[in-house]
């Protein structure tokens, strides 16, 4: 099948392009490299170094015989979008293009306005394009479990049945996001069943849980190392206990961590997202898929850590920490998630053997991460309305768009 | 009570001004004009002959010696906002301040990213404003009855208490909506509720219904009008067949004309609006109205603007029509709306008479009609994804800030 991933230089856009060249698709990605800028925004790195995008291309060619398309553009760009669809005419297109990291977004004004319209912008430059040239393509999108929230009664995969004063409707599950990028999330969802609506766009729309792991069966050397991130912004909880237990650094759960979130193994959400992209939905069809395996409460992660570090003979410790963010501690979370099941998806990665991976492969890239290490431990706070001091933010140079007229380039 | 107003040059900011400042309150307002722009850019103007900012405040000043505070700002320009919230200090904020039009934002992929970026800015920088300055303010959000949809349930306040699968909880009502304008509506709706989960910001978010008339008590002469549009993007459908009915065009209702929303006289949506003022929600409450007084189907609103016409002398007709929306043309229509009754507001303005109202204000001002005669009947097309040729919009003119350096002004 003829696959487009929007933001196949992400941590997960690029094994996804290698899991489905080697199950046969064509390949063809875009991305702007921002994340990478982002990242270094921060002060940060990748723990595993990647090479270019045309070294990534590089080894594909030379290791697997196959060729990778890869557009640099920007989804802000409206007519490069409507240019690549018109040119490649993919069957599937996934959406991955989009900024993901919730504490990110919870910086300031600017950070918070930027997220969630570069976010929209991105949806609805696809959703159009897609109108325009690829109608009856299918856009797998993806969205957060976080846009549920944490609600007291079972959460269902999008929609659900309710009775409510005696009359019955199916309806989409109310949506109660905890960041301003969890919001962006949450309006992509409103976006894309509009567009299902007026103009039967098919759509999957991913509600993805956390997904850990350094590694998958196509990362067959380093050459094809997808970026793993674990500063204070742009790495999950887990990836930022694992290297402050290879740091010797406290791992620092928020609060009592019994907040609970759906994970997922890499492996396994590739796995998921090629089951959806080759079992599309029925024309017209808009469907939500709850992309999770297991939940575990940041706790219970830590703990993870710390056994699976003290089987390798190091020596881990939690430091138990205030909690910056505005979340309940301990709550009920039940999701669904049996759409992917009937599609045959199998989990075949426990989250145990994925953090010693995680931890074998940070050993490796100690110096990277030790090169880092200011960058770890929590300096932020989601109730304050300006985070810029303890971040330490490096101002964002002028673009190239923003360069006053008159002034050399230097 | 000291008020902003932001959007007070809009077809409710202006009157609502007018009410506040009669009832005692500090009124200051704030506009960059751009919907008296944007009516031209369709090659429209407003029924009503409006004053400019300068003579309207003149007008107030001489009538009632009273001063109407005003900033030329943008939503867009974070530090203006911030600076002036940071002068003012005001006690509560009502943001008006948003591109307000359905069929706008549905005009192509750049009017819809537009329209939800624009919209969703103004808010969050309201908000990190208000954060940083007045947290204590109050924020009255105008939102849209339009961003429940039509579920086949009742609607309640915001809110909702269920059972689901043998468990409880109150959570926000499911949105549907039904143009990006009205999505970029419940996108504010999520981050209003989220500022006031992490800040506490206090705050009544009104599900408006739509607005009908041209009069409030306040509007003693012609210096003191608002706004009417009546074109197919700016007006809404019963100004419209009000317009379509003095210049003896057919009424244009889409469809069987069966599509029900809820309705309200513009001076009952000024004493809904001061009564919220009036009795803030609790600090760090978040509330939500439901700011409506009767549901009428759009053929219901044919038929009276008919029936009004022929008291007058006048014979209109209605020409039932394609429907260019995608929307359930008979439906369950049932929302809740005891939240303002419990704070003292009285109907006291029916459609009928408002209706007749509007004919007598539009007969006075028939030549501007005339003038405009060719953008009253409708040509757009929810359906398709590009309607800037059945529209066929003005192009913009390159504003101030993207004049080319170098280049004399003329």
């Amino acid at each position: 099948m003829k696959v487009l991933i929007a933001g196949i230089d992400g941590y997960s856009g690029w094994p996804l392009a290698l899991h489905l060249l080697q199950r046969g698709h064509e390949v063809t990605g875009l991305d702007n490299f921002i994340t990478r800028r982002r990242v270094s925004e921060v002060g940060s790195w990748s723990a595993t170094p990647i090479l270019s995008m045309e070294r990534r291309r590089e080894a594909v060619r030379r290791e697997w015989g196959k060729t990778l398309g890869f557009y640099r553009a920007d989804m802000g760009d409206y007519g490069a979008i409507s240019r690549i669809l018109d040119r490649e005419r993919p069957e599937a297109i996934v959406h991955l293009a989009e900024q993901r990291s919730a504490p990110y977004s919870m910086i300031d004004v600017h950070h918070a306005v930027e997220t969630q319209c570069q976010n929209i912008t991105s949806t609805l430059h696809l959703l159009y394009a897609m109108r325009e040239h690829v109608p009856r393509a299918h856009l797998v999108k993806m969205g957060t479990m976080g846009e549920y929230g944490t609600p007291n009664i079972d959460i269902p995969e999008g929609f659900f049945e309710i009775e409510y004063r005696g009359r019955r409707d199916r309806l989409p599950f109310p949506r109660m996001a905890s960041s301003w990028y969890h919001w962006s999330k949450v309006f992509d969802t409103g976006d894309v069943m509009f567009a299902n609506k007026i103009w039967g766009i098919s759509a999957t729309d991913v509600m993805q849980g956390v997904i850990y792991g350094t590694r998958s069966p196509d990362i067959v050397d380093d050459r094809f190392l997808t970026r793993f991130d674990f500063d204070e912004v742009w790495g999950t909880a887990l990836n930022r206990f694992c290297v402050q237990a290879i740091l010797g650094l406290p791992l620092t759960p928020y609060g009592k961590g019994g907040q609970k979130r759906g994970f997922i193994a890499l492996e396994d959400s590739l796995q998921s997202l090629r089951l959806a992209i080759e079992n599309p939905p029925a024309p017209g069809e808009y469907r939500v898929f709850n992309q999770f395996d297991e939940a575990y409460s940041v706790g219970d992660l830590a703990r993870l850590v710390v056994q699976a570090a003290g089987e390798m003979g190091i020596t881990a410790e939690i430091g138990n920490s205030y909690n910056p963010r505005v979340e309940a501690e301990e709550h009920y979370y039940n999701p669904h998630h049996e759409n992917l099941l009937s599609l045959g998806y199998r989990h075949t990665r426990t989250l145990e053997e994925s953090i010693r991976g995680i931890l074998e492969d940070l050993q490796r890239f100690r110096p990277r991460l030790e090169a880092k290490r200011h960058v770890v431990q929590p300096r932020m706070d989601f109730r304050r309305p300006d985070n810029k001091e303890p971040l330490r933010i490096t101002p964002r140079r002028a673009g190239r768009g923003t360069r006053r007229p008159g002034r050399p380039r230097r």
